[in-house]
């Protein structure tokens, strides 16, 4: 029951999900379908008493089978908690899994491009707290990495590799670095507190990550959601997107080129203030930013030490 | 104190406008910054104890001269109301001084694109409730307007025409037409109550338009809004969009192409339920719809014939 149609205007598809209206919202507490399936207990989306990470088609879907795969990841059978309070171990064992998920939904023929993501907050539309992600394979190029591919084309190299360069070499923006992983609010964030997490050596996906850069990958992802925690002493909503090369086809001209890197879009301006996205973002596509990226990424850092 | 920075990812300019920050959030009802300055009472911003549409320079604008403008257009002196219950001749106006403002701000040098918008909500991110609107001179070309030249250059003519051709034969998604416009849900919207108002005849601007175009805009605009509110039996909150040519240099291979419209753009998916840009709209720029636009268009013509 999902269709996909092209908008002339934006020259972009839009998909419709008619089933998902009717989609959980906020089940009471005993009743989380992310929940592990205890015997006597309700049975819940997961028929396992206990487990560590869990992946299933989404019962709810914005794509079917076979023009497309939407998933869930859960990273945890402990209701309660974040990316920030899971063991260190378990988040390594979740970024072998999205390796895996990019893997096998990108080998099929009709996806073009992998994203995984997390969605937390009410604040950006959540409607389980459970601790869990999803993987979208869609059976088009979005327009997202259509431009990142565009950027490459237009700098002659990877563009996440020139940008990760002026990053290291500035440093204003800089929230930490290993020699694996760099974490910084980019030059030009459209959020205020927008962060990347890039891989430091060229890897075009998760597939070329070796075990030290997931691991590297891991302990960045838990420093800076803890940092993002104590930022204003309060659960910090984001959708956080990772980025990889597209796994289809790509339009004429353009490469299928791509960098690994994650992104994290945070709603907050102020601990109590949201960022709307209203005329200028939506009519024009331009953001309009309330805070400098060099302010944001001082705050960050602090957060971040305070969160350690 | 702004400042525009190319995201090389996204091929977009972001806009940093640090003082807004501070900017009047939903102030008391007796010192709406909007209201006429009445003889003994608080100075607003509009230093006159009666008017009927003013325009004057943002205190917070995002964009400021001589790189921009960024200027407020107060419907009336009523505090209470919106476009729904302004007076017919008011609306009209309101056009003439839509048409005023595109011509005067895009005919200075700096200026690319011209964007009259308002923004009604607090789910929007409203922070005044008095009518008004609002309207921003970009010093550069965002991305919106530089897809609509894109898809005139796809289509090899204007997709604007192209589509209401299209909407006109299939009727499905239409909501009214008379002889100078027409407003439907668009095939591939984003929003589940997405709508467009279009001039029928071709029209690169508001300044290319009669007298009957803009007493018929007017009419179609109080038409839509009357129906929006008699949707869901309450305020409909929006952000509302007028598409014009842009006034400044176009990229390279793209034509100063454009047909003036309308766009609304609102939040709500049903009477309580928002739609929130999550992972698929802000990482990938793919929107994912719960509703199909021939329902929602039923259901607008349904709403539309209550609120005439």
């Amino acid at each position: 029951m999902s269709e996909v149609r092209f908008n002339e205007l934006r020259g972009e598809e839009v998909v419709y999900a008619i089933h998902r209206q009717e989609r959980t919202f906020l089940p009471a507490r005993e009743h989380c379908p992310l929940d592990p399936t205890k015997p006597g207990g309700p049975k819940t989306e997961i028929p396992y008493p206990s487990f560590e990470i869990v992946v299933f088609e989404n019962r709810f879907p914005a794509f079917e089978a076979p023009h497309g795969a939407a998933e869930v990841i859960v990273y945890t059978d402990q209701h309660e908690g974040s990316l920030a309070t899971l063991s260190p171990q378990r988040v390594e064992d979740l970024m072998w899994v999205w390796r895996h998920r990019y893997a096998e939904l990108g080998a099929r023929e009709q996806t073009r491009y992998v994203m995984i993501f997390e969605n937390r907050g009410v604040e950006v539309g959540v409607t389980l707290h459970h601790p869990h992600g999803q993987v979208y394979a869609y059976p088009f190029l979005p327009p997202v990495p259509a431009l990142e591919l565009r950027a490459d084309a237009r700098l002659g190299g990877c563009a996440t590799c020139a940008l990760l360069a002026d990053e290291l070499s500035d440093g204003r923006r800089l929230l930490f670095c290993d020699e694996r992983i760099a974490a910084y609010v980019p030059y030009a964030a459209r959020w205020a507190y927008e962060v990347h997490l890039v891989v430091r050596a060229h890897r075009a996906s998760l597939l070329e990550c070796d075990a030290e850069d997931l691991r590297s990958l891991a302990r960045s992802l838990q420093t800076l959601v803890r940092g993002y925690d104590a930022l204003f002493e309060r659960p910090f909503p984001y959708v956080m997107v990772v980025h990889q090369t597209p796994t289809g086809e790509v339009p004429d001209g353009l490469k299928r080129s791509g960098h690994v890197h994650l992104e994290f879009y945070p709603p907050l301006r102020a601990a109590e203030k949201l960022k709307y996205l209203a005329g200028s973002e939506q009519g024009a596509g331009t953001f309009i930013a309330d805070t400098v990226p060099e302010e944001s990424a001082a705050a960050l850092r602090e957060a971040i030490a305070l969160g350690a």
